[in-house]
């Protein structure tokens, strides 16, 4: 498993007894991203068992309420566990300005380093890289700036085909690393030995994007092309279409049009408006376009790839 | 019943899966008040099925996380949920400012007015009064400014005795005013009957003092004087006396010797620090001083008086 999703909350708008607003827990690679931050995330993280020491990145993807009013309670408690390693956390211009006035007025005295990390692009940009993953903000349609985010498993090494290899004393275990890096060998007396030969094709990168909230916006498709799992917002059924593009939201007909032109794998809805008790109208709605559809489950971890 | 007193959370700092930070829902007299808003009050509120537009006045003790992190989210609710009338908000200087920022960065538009009422005078004040209900604070020593509040039903008007009563034709209708409120009747031959013939004693007024977080404070005893209900922060055992005035807490032990000072009825501990896992521990150790002491409930509603 080298990526896994854990959906912590998926409602929209106002806590209640049975659901959390937006939250989510992605694993790729031993990476651990926090993805929104609505109020209640930390106790939904301690239902799905994370360690809060694990979770270095926290990415925001627009400062209404339902998706950030977790994040001091969350930070404080990051404190109040001894935490030491820094924190960097991504969102729109304004995260920190919020976030310090609630800290300096709180008296929230840390023992550990924030880094926040402000946006304003309206274009694609990657904002995290190291040498497995990449993040790349999906610029929304929101009533407020808004970014989804794109979190991409980088080419991996081709693996070595040991039986073969291992026919060729000349090859040594210095000379692996080339071979990983897609590197023919040449034998002392010329003949080139061809890459394909000597290793195996590399497990495919997965991929995930994370889009809400927006209203239907074609652009998304492209940047997220090709994606393992789309998690989408649907909080209208596509009657209320002219409601969802008053208040800046999506259809669940229109998330499916998005994961149908990217060529998603993988779809998963969320965001419901309240008016839903039943969901399975929401995901009959997305199926007529895009069968690989799924509602969310709060807790039960995905496997992405 | 004229006051009840529904415990939505009593745990400090840190929410956990059972249990959420300090937050009260107090009935007295049909007035409605939430005392302190730590993060999940809004759900916990939910749980008590307490109808959101019934508050209108919410008292923060102190600006500590596990005391107010639940408030913006709680007003977002508010106006999602369609609230036009007015809210008070009473607490520490600063709270406006940071409700404000959050409101401000946010976008939280309301469709209601909310009045601040920032305090920060060390003397016990009067900050709320109608014809029936009145709230001081009671201004406690925490390691940030903070006040507990004393909630005071009015001395109610006497009741008519109307076997006495009706036994005089040149009583009417419009002399209960008088005789209610304690004057006696001077019949046309200067015959006087006094008040106590024609009316019984009201039933007493009720009280509820809330006090967290604090040191032990002797002038807490003074100003509570005689409470029916006393909660009183207990975040550690006595032997942990060092660490209490460390942190600005109280142990169990004089949390006690406040409720016997103040000769308070009864005695409801909280705040109890997460190292304790048996609270009857804490409960013990008090009984000792004060015998009717009790440990909190969540959603378990209290008489008080």
């Amino acid at each position: 498993m080298s990526a896994q999703l854990t959906i912590l909350g998926y409602n929209s708008a106002i806590p209640t007894v049975k659901s959390t607003p937006t939250a989510q827990f992605l694993q790729m690679c031993e990476r651990y991203f926090l993805i929104d931050c609505g109020e209640g995330t930390q106790v939904q993280l301690r239902r799905a068992r994370v360690k809060f020491s694990k979770i270095n990145h926290i990415f925001i993807s627009h400062l209404h309420g339902d998706h950030c009013f977790g994040l001091p309670g969350l930070v404080a408690s990051f404190r109040l566990l001894g935490r030491e390693q820094a924190l960097h956390i991504y969102g729109p211009v304004g995260i920190r300005e919020m976030m310090e006035t609630i800290f300096r007025i709180t008296e929230t005295q840390r023992g550990f380093e924030v880094h926040y990390h402000e946006l304003s692009s309206k274009q694609s940009e990657m904002i995290f890289e190291d040498e497995k993953v990449e993040v790349w903000t999906v610029p929304l349609d929101h009533r407020i700036y808004s970014n989804g985010y794109l979190f991409k498993e980088k080419e991996k090494e081709r693996k070595l085909n040991m039986r073969e290899v291992s026919k060729y004393k000349e090859i040594e275990v210095c000379d692996y690393h080339n071979l990983k890096k897609g590197k023919d060998f040449i034998l002392s007396d010329g003949y080139v030995l061809k890459n394909e030969v000597l290793t195996d094709d590399p497990e495919p990168p997965v991929s995930y994007a994370f889009c809400s909230d927006t209203r239907y916006k074609e652009s998304i498709a492209d940047i997220v092309h090709g994606v393992d799992l789309l998690y989408h917002e649907a909080t209208f059924l596509h009657e209320l279409k002219a409601m969802a593009d008053k208040t800046g939201h999506s259809t669940a007909l229109e998330a499916a049009m998005i994961a149908k032109k990217a060529e998603a794998k993988k779809l998963i809805l969320g965001h419901f408006s309240n008016r839903y008790n039943d969901h399975s109208v929401l995901l009959n709605e997305a199926r007529t376009i895009f069968p690989n559809t799924f509602l969310p489950t709060a807790l039960e971890p995905v496997e992405i790839g």
